[in-house]
């Protein structure tokens, strides 16, 4: 597998050390020999926990235990496994989690409620959960501080680069960490916490208050990336905080002391967002969307997905091709309330249209100039209210039919 | 541009010629040289009509023009371009359409008002009109019965074969010919009267009844198509009937005289959305996905459409691999009530799922050697009731990329 165009110049980032949790990696020959494909976070005594998961019907076996687990006080490990999604496999993947999750309980001394799971790869096989169970007690005595990269690597898939993210902000006047880590590529739709991703801060913050700050900030980072459409069995968005900074404890979603690592939240979601983005499944572009000007902010979310997931678009960013009747197209297919005549389409950042056509002295030669660029704006603006969104998709491309027409093989 | 591997092996089939009706097509430059991108359809007076089309919110002017011509009684002309679609060209496009119109109605001796229009092609860009309106004495001259051929070609874009279906059947004892031909290969999405079709037929049938005929034969058909979820701006289906037979009018659409048309409306519209799907852009496996056991037949279509529309099943399917769990990802997705454990999933016939898992003794050499063939068939039973829909869509392959990636230039 070649590298993505769209890979940071720079590789994986020097992630903060997060007080109160240390990483682990390890190959468990789940699906190929010699690779990572297992990781273990553990966490002190007071942490807490918050999660956004998948909407789909057929929900994987870690996401049914997991939000079981949320319910649960103090969470104290997370164990990963990448190569098999352990997705429709019935109550036979519900006990593999099980056996899991007490394997882990032994070994670092708590309760199996306590252990949070996670599992990307192909749907409808079953786990080797001899392997992964007998993995443990070497992820548990290997891990430490700082081991981003190496658990980074080890969740990926059809990734070409491993991603993560860190900032700083403060809680009250005190210094807090928030460091994270994604994978995903394809199986990627915005409907949802999309995908592997797992946030950790040595903030305090109840977990009540933490479920409400993470819902709150996927909504515009997560919740508006798309790949291809398709929505994974498996996504899920964790946010473990240690509490080790040791803040005054928030009273509240509305706690003025939150402001700013809500900000730095979505700040750290949104970069790794857009990191998964740009390791679409054969990307070569990265695509923002700005929708303004609809009745409402759903509105523009619609009309938003309606362009990021054509099919005709992405191809034709693919192919460097101003053809904005397809976005024309795609804004009329949305099924939301337009006005031909006030619709007005953007590329990097030159008015297409006016009065329902193409304007006079359209400026084509600049348009075609930044469709060659790696990074593409397209601006809507609808002309029918206030409501606004923003998107990040890629473009389709071979690649994504080379990588996805034969898989498992 | 190749042929299809779906084509039909036989070429295009013999059409009946339709009382009542002649046909002629022309080369009239509008994007290509040399090439038929032009045709005329006229009928004899006191023929009906009946359309239904796309529900874009930006339709383009020959389908607001349809719409209108749809109210006023005796259509007697049919104008179809391809090359340029004339949408999403404001005043301007509204403007040459009534030119278009008023060009026919002199050489043919009508209203303007009588004449349909339909274009197919590249979206934002001017009509050539004065080549257009030049070549309508050239048809009007020209038209004969049965210039089926000539007529199909001339309305195809990215098509690799033109598309035409013939069938008679009986009203109240009189025998009436039914034919039809239809065009569209990609912006493909089932919820509309999808791509351009005309259908024409010598039953006499009162044009609101004509409508409420062609209302219902279109949800199965037409309806039950996709290529990439896509849905154009110019998709039109039109229904003309001379009244040539001389059948006795029905009276009302329960007439039960109407049933065998009804039957065999039905059998021709789905004839050419098939092959409209067979020449989906890059298409080398036609599938077949019958959904069962849904809540009603809307729930069963939202599950069919969301499988039909799935990047990640299309792509599994190109590469004839047994990749199951994408069709558990896509019901799952569908946002419809869903109980895993009671999900069916046959492909080829052949089951695979059942109690939430695999089946144990899952015969999956011969899914594989079904995956080989042209036509895949995926029937999914969700057994929570008895609604039921099928859809037919194409595979999702590197030709579509390359079809797309660059078709302005």
């Amino acid at each position: 597998m070649t590298l993505s165009p769209l890979a940071p110049p720079g590789g994986f980032p020097e992630l903060e050390e997060v007080a109160g949790l240390t990483l682990a990696a390890h190959a468990a020959a789940i699906k190929y020999p010699d690779r990572l494909d297992m990781m273990l976070a553990a966490f002190d005594p007071g942490t807490t926990a918050a999660g956004v998961f998948t909407r789909s019907r057929t929900a994987a076996a870690p996401v049914l235990v997991c939000r079981e687990h949320l319910l649960n006080p103090g969470p104290r490990a997370l164990v990963v496994n990448a190569g098999i999604a352990n997705a429709f496999t019935g109550q036979t993947g519900v006990e593999h989690c099980r056996m899991i999750c007490a394997a882990t309980a032994g070994a670092i001394a708590c309760r199996p409620g306590q252990v949070f799971l996670a599992s990307t790869g192909v749907i409808g096989e079953p786990l080797p959960v001899d392997r992964i169970v007998d993995s443990i007690p070497d992820l548990v005595q290997a891990r430490r501080g700082g081991e981003w990269h190496a658990v980074a690597q080890s969740i990926m898939t059809t990734d070409t680069f491993p991603k993560g993210a860190t900032t700083r902000t403060r809680i009250d006047g005190v210094d807090v960490v928030l460091s994270g880590i994604a994978k995903g590529s394809g199986m990627i739709e915005p409907n949802m916490a999309t995908l592997l991703a797992f946030c950790f801060t040595d903030a305090s913050i109840p977990s009540d208050i933490l479920q409400q700050v993470l819902a709150e900030c996927v909504g515009t980072t997560f919740n508006a990336i798309t790949v291809d459409g398709d929505t994974s069995t498996s996504d899920s968005l964790l946010l473990f905080a240690t509490g080790a900074a040791g803040n005054r404890q928030p009273r509240s979603i509305d706690d003025p002391a939150l402001d700013a690592f809500k900000q730095a939240l979505t700040g750290l979601l949104e970069d790794l967002a857009i990191q998964v983005v740009r390791d679409g499944e054969g990307a070569s572009k990265l695509i923002e969307i700005r929708v303004t000007g609809a009745r409402d902010d759903a509105a523009a979310r619609i009309v938003a997905a309606s362009i990021a997931n054509s099919p005709l678009v992405k191809t034709a960013i693919a192919g460097e091709d101003a053809n904005w009747g397809r976005i024309v197209m795609a804004v009329g297919k949305a099924g939301q309330e337009i006005d031909p005549n006030r619709l007005n389409i953007m590329i990097g950042g030159v008015q297409i249209t006016e009065n329902g056509e193409r304007i006079r002295g359209y400026d084509e030669v600049t348009v075609s100039q930044h469709l060659k660029q790696d990074e593409i704006r397209i601006a809507v603006d609808l002309g029918m209210g206030s409501g606004i969104f923003m998107m990040w998709t890629c473009d389709l491309t071979h690649g994504y039919i080379t990588i996805n027409a034969d898989y498992r093989s």
